[in-house]
């Protein structure tokens, strides 16, 4: 059901209406009055008449027109009957603001989940528990109770109401933008996420949604639904407990999953969404976006009165990937012409107190500057906005001149412009012009980087829509029935393991490259399968009450003759037996040894948040000491292994380095992608490793494959499986 | 020469005096006569009798009374004529304002260096050229023309005008801090950063050190008084021009030598100086180090009122590496016994909205808190300081009463709290009691995390004084006799590069253990040596005249018998005259075959503002494509090599990874300090390349030596031989 009815209810029930002023029941209503709410009020308590000149309801049953939302004050244990009482009263959707479920551990969990399901029954959605509310700013529709949200087109989704609060304080005194909706999502206990999303996508009033998230509930959806949203709206989002300590405090605080910080920045990042670290960047980066046409080229002009600025800038830019282009041989002679002969030209730009007796330079350097092809975006930096205070009054006409210059500039070309002034805090009429035609200022540096570097972030994303399309899920690959009999086969075995030879059986199956392994029961038949492969091969134990099987000396490599062959056979063997005498020993696996290559490993296991995931990196150290590996969302597109590939530091080893020859990039794609449909298809593997995968320069090995299924009874998807 | 006459001047002459109220010469004696300097002001205008009604004298040789500091605001090209007649006056020091030196290239670099000559020849030390001024805060004495420069113990050296012109505004508008003295240091043409610091480390009222760098012309001097000076008072700092494009920007702004950033950061920290990437952070990080205590067990507690920023507090604090330890249990109840129940008290402490009705808790919280053992400094962030705004009026009075107890709280147990506030902007009154009090209040949840981090820093760092000393730089080490005789014997030869038996014979006599290498003149000599080393060995090609030895066929591996050892020899020959027919081939050297071990590369190079450094990696792959290196600057103390190997992140791999036994790590650290004594006793090296090097479980292998010497006329230090 769609959130409509909830987000621009027309009529509200407050539950728990209170003549106390220092009540939430009192301030709730007397907020939508203040505020100007044309829909209707109900406040509803049993032991009123009338509150604040408005009759009042014992039940919201009593109530005779339509109710849409109902706004829920009262706590934690009466919330149940009166979801049941909203439901049989038809409304579409109830704000719960008592905290004292989930997040207070099982008992409070029962209890949220008592409500969903009273809620469900009734079709009626939940925004909260623990929630400090909604707004629909535009409506004037403040269930929060938080004054003068000024209204704009971003669209606020929080799991903090302080977080919040600062956000709104900082538009209001510093922007001239603000914001469509505010939702506190609490502890996402009907609605989710990925639904304020679906809707803000298609609300006409939002541009920008801004996210603050301490952990998802359904963290896959999300990322579906942030794909199609960033197409074309874009999301900006700080999702804190990213450390050990921060995820603590965020568990006691909302009672959500903290995340895996590694497997979410990068599943964020596919799914097109901005990611902030850093507060103060959060509020600017939605409002440069929200209000300034993105940047496709990542390149940018930085336009200086003196170097110090325009250096910390460019280390900054850079930092965050944007290019800093020499300009044109035409642009450089054009700023030539016009600046005094000590400015610095080729970019950045530098007027070297060319503006001090004309501060409307700066709008004649702007135009000349966007002119050039080559630049997509355009930061000035330091001390615009100021040289009426600095030099002389009558410089700051001039100033409000360049401003209205530079605001049509950038709507007639179409690129953007941020401002950096030092003079901000003097709140001049020129940077309120330059705020009027859209252009941010800011007083920090570092924010001003960061909002152009994001509108180069947001812009090569919608410049390649491409790559979102690849990141929704078709969950679309089948099992084979062999693959079904080999899962089952251990399962009826009480394993939870499948044994090498039925893993890289497996793999197989879905055309990975392991043709060359066969089991041998006895030590002739070792020998003869060695004889059949050829060259040099390696005896490898096998038994399901053998899972390590080199400590059990249950491992001979580089065995050349068959007589090596028969007697490695009968040591694993007896090795086996000793380390374990009641081991159900079912043979010995025969495969030809690992030629030349690069060792690889590629990993599968479930993450809390985002599901099944999938991990690749360079074997050894690579993984094991400098940590480089990347975790893709699965399943996977055709054209994710290589973006997986060189996501990895040490990608260039791949490509061959130190006089070796590259290896077969191709086959490690595949075999990415193979292993992507087992999972797919087999929703009973818990985990899943081939480690290591020797790539050749044609080819590769999987030495190892190690699949882990699921506990039985525990809860996956369903299986499809072709006949 | 000290600085004392020149940085608090009792006298100034200003050079180029004018009447026109648009000149520097009118402002600088206004500026001076406005703020009220009680030395003497002597305008000098050989067309003016006088000036803002002081006595203009027609040049500086006719003012009668002791002149200490000549302002110089006439152009370029007078200046060398005025130096001249400010040294046959006497004066102490001449701050010259005119740019259109160095930076502008060889012509402006030449003229610089005329200046300076004459300069010296006097005795008189300059300021600049291409300087924003000086300013002498507490003695009034300000030649820079900013105004209201807020007094206080934070010295500002600075290579953008700019910038600091943004840092004193942002002192004056967020902060109750302020500056003794602000320093353009321009060109550097003669006093030196270094200079300036020592100056500030004697100054009594300086406490902090703020420094702005685009490059530092003197790098080691430089590290060796910061290193001197942190030692009791911090130096924070902003290295601009990390990235190209920023480099290049600093380039044509000061003409410094913009730095090779990660040598710089390695050196800057080892020298105990808090470095700055966001500009933001840079005049808070100097504010709370001037004014607060440091925390020496980097361990910080966080106190919120709900959890949102709780939870960006702790990853941002987790980023910079502080911890946010449980508290003590008895912390922990005496926390509970105040706050209402669901507030969290392990930290980060929330109470919940327990202080909604009296924030007066926040003080009983901080008591408790800074009484814990385990907490060094108190983060508080959040709403604190809006209470009064948020509820009730009259809680304003009662967050008053909490600023008064946390101030003197602070000065009582001696840790430092910071405060961030949403209401900062409001600024309340408690707040400014908090201001009072020497406690920093923020509006920036990241300033305020990044300024209690820095606290960390700077307090770990003086709580362990021996690194400090360790980076004083003794150029003790003398060269022997037979080393001298083998670099004079190459340069003779006309060659730059030592062959790889002469480097190695060098590294010999220094300790380095190569003894098992010989160059053979035959074949049959080979043969001979090849038996006496025993085991296999290795033939490489001695040539001069062949530098990549593999390339022209030059190497033979795993040599068994003297067959093999014969034979290789005349197939490099051969080899090698095919490659070159005119080399001049000395013969072969044989080397015993490395044992097993893991690959280490050793290098050195002269970096451009730091002299010689000294690289230490692990080879292959982790060096050349994941580029895990370390670099120190030479020479290095004892303690040193240890501190190198652990700063890599393959550090775990010399401590045996996958099954291998740990590698001889005292024998690494042996090498690097013998390379380093070798840098420092034959300044002829230009670059030392040790490559590979393997480590064994037991000692080490040097396989390979390269070592170039610097080109002739090169000027460098001065050896020292031992006779």
């Amino acid at each position: 059901m769609g959130l409509e009815r909830v987000l621009r209810a027309k009529s509200v029930a407050v539950i728990g209406a209170s003549r106390d002023d220092r009540k939430r029941g009192f301030q709730a209503i007397k907020t939508l009055q203040t505020e100007g709410y044309e829909g209707g009020i109900y406040p509803v308590n049993p032991r009123e008449k009338r509150i604040l000149g408005l009759r009042c309801y014992p039940s919201i049953l009593d109530i005779q027109d339509t109710v849409d939302l109902a706004l829920i004050t009262t706590p934690a244990d009466t919330i149940p009957g009166i979801i049941e009482a909203c439901g049989k009263k038809g409304v579409a959707g109830a704000v719960i603001i008592a905290g004292g479920f989930k997040e207070l551990g099982r008992r409070g969990k029962t209890m949220e989940e008592k409500i969903v399901r009273a809620a469900r029954r009734y079709g009626v959605r939940i925004i909260g528990p623990n929630t400090s509310g909604m707004i629909n700013v535009h409506e004037n529709l403040n269930l929060v109770g938080i004054r003068d949200v000024p209204k704009g087109d971003i669209a606020l989704l929080t799991q903090s109401g302080n977080v919040a609060l600062h956000l709104i304080t900082e538009a209001r005194l510093k922007s001239q933008k603000g914001f469509s909706y505010y939702v506190g999502v609490g502890n996402e206990a009907d609605i989710k996420f990925h639904e304020y999303l679906e809707f803000f996508t298609e609300d006409p009033s939002t541009k920008a949604i801004l996210m603050y998230v301490e952990g998802l509930s359904e963290g896959r959806k999300f990322l579906q639904q942030a794909c199609i949203t960033t197409a074309t709206k874009p999301i900006i989002l700080l999702k804190s407990g990213r450390s050990a300590a921060g995820s603590a405090s965020a568990g006691s605080h909302t009672g959500a999953l903290a995340g895996i910080s590694e497997v979410a920045a990068t599943a964020f990042r596919r799914a097109g969404i901005i990611t902030i670290e850093n507060p103060d960047e959060l509020f600017p980066a939605a409002e440069s976006l929200s209000s300034l046409p993105p940047i496709s080229n990542k390149r940018v002009a930085i336009l200086a009165d003196g170097g110090g600025h325009a250096t910390i800038a460019s280390d900054l830019l850079t930092d965050h990937g944007v290019s800093i282009p020499r300009l044109r041989r035409r642009t450089q002679e054009r700023l030539r012409e016009i600046l005094p002969p000590n400015a610095a030209v080729r970019n950045p730009v530098d007027v070297a107190g060319g503006a001090d007796s004309d501060p409307a330079l700066f709008a004649d350097c702007a135009k000349i500057l966007l002119e050039d092809d080559r630049v997509g975006g355009l930061l000035i930096v330091g001390l615009f906005g100021g040289y009426g205070i600095r030099f002389a009054e009558s410089l700051k006409f001039l100033e409000e001149d360049a401003a209205h210059r530079m605001g049509k500039l950038m709507r007639k070309v179409q690129k953007p412009i941020i401002l950096h002034s030092l003079y901000n805090f003097s709140q001049t009429h020129s940077l309120e012009l330059l705020r009027y035609y859209n252009i941010p200022v800011y007083d920090s540096l570092d924010v001003a980087c960061k909002c152009i570097a994001v509108l180069c972030e947001y812009g090569h994303k919608v410049a390649r829509p491409n790559r979102k399309a690849s990141f929704v899920f078709h969950w679309g690959a089948r099992a084979k029935k062999q693959g079904r009999e080999i899962i089952e086969g251990a399962q009826k075995e009480g394993r939870r393991v499948l044994l090498e030879h039925e893993g890289k059986a497996l793999l197989e199956l879905h055309g990975a490259p392991v043709s060359l392994d066969r089991v041998a029961q006895t030590a002739e038949e070792a020998a003869q399968v060695a004889q059949e492969l050829g060259g040099e091969v390696v005896l490898k134990i096998v038994s399901p009450d053998i899972l390590h099987k080199t400590d059990a000396g249950g491992v001979r490599l580089h065995l050349k003759t068959a007589q090596d062959v028969r007697k490695a056979f009968q040591e694993i063997v007896q090795n086996a037996k000793a380390f374990n005498p009641e081991a159900d020993i079912k043979g010995c696996l025969v495969s030809r040894m690992a030629g030349e290559g690069v060792e690889v490993i590629i990993g599968t296991k479930v993450d809390e948040q985002f599901g099944p995931v999938i991990m690749f990196g360079i074997g050894g150290i690579l993984v094991e000491v400098v940590k480089d590996v990347c975790f893709y969302v699965l399943p996977i597109s055709r054209t994710a292994p290589m973006q997986m590939l060189r996501e990895i530091k040490s990608y260039p080893i791949l490509n061959g380095v130190r006089g070796r020859p590259p290896v077969d990039k191709q086959a490690i794609c595949s075999l990415l992608l193979t292993v992507s449909e087992i999972i797919e298809a087999y929703p009973e593997i818990q985990e899943m490793d081939l480690n290591p995968v020797v790539a050749h320069e044609d080819g590769l090995t999987i030495v190892d494959a190690r699949i882990l299924l699921k506990k039985k009874g525990r809860k996956g998807r369903k299986a499809k499986t072709t006949s």
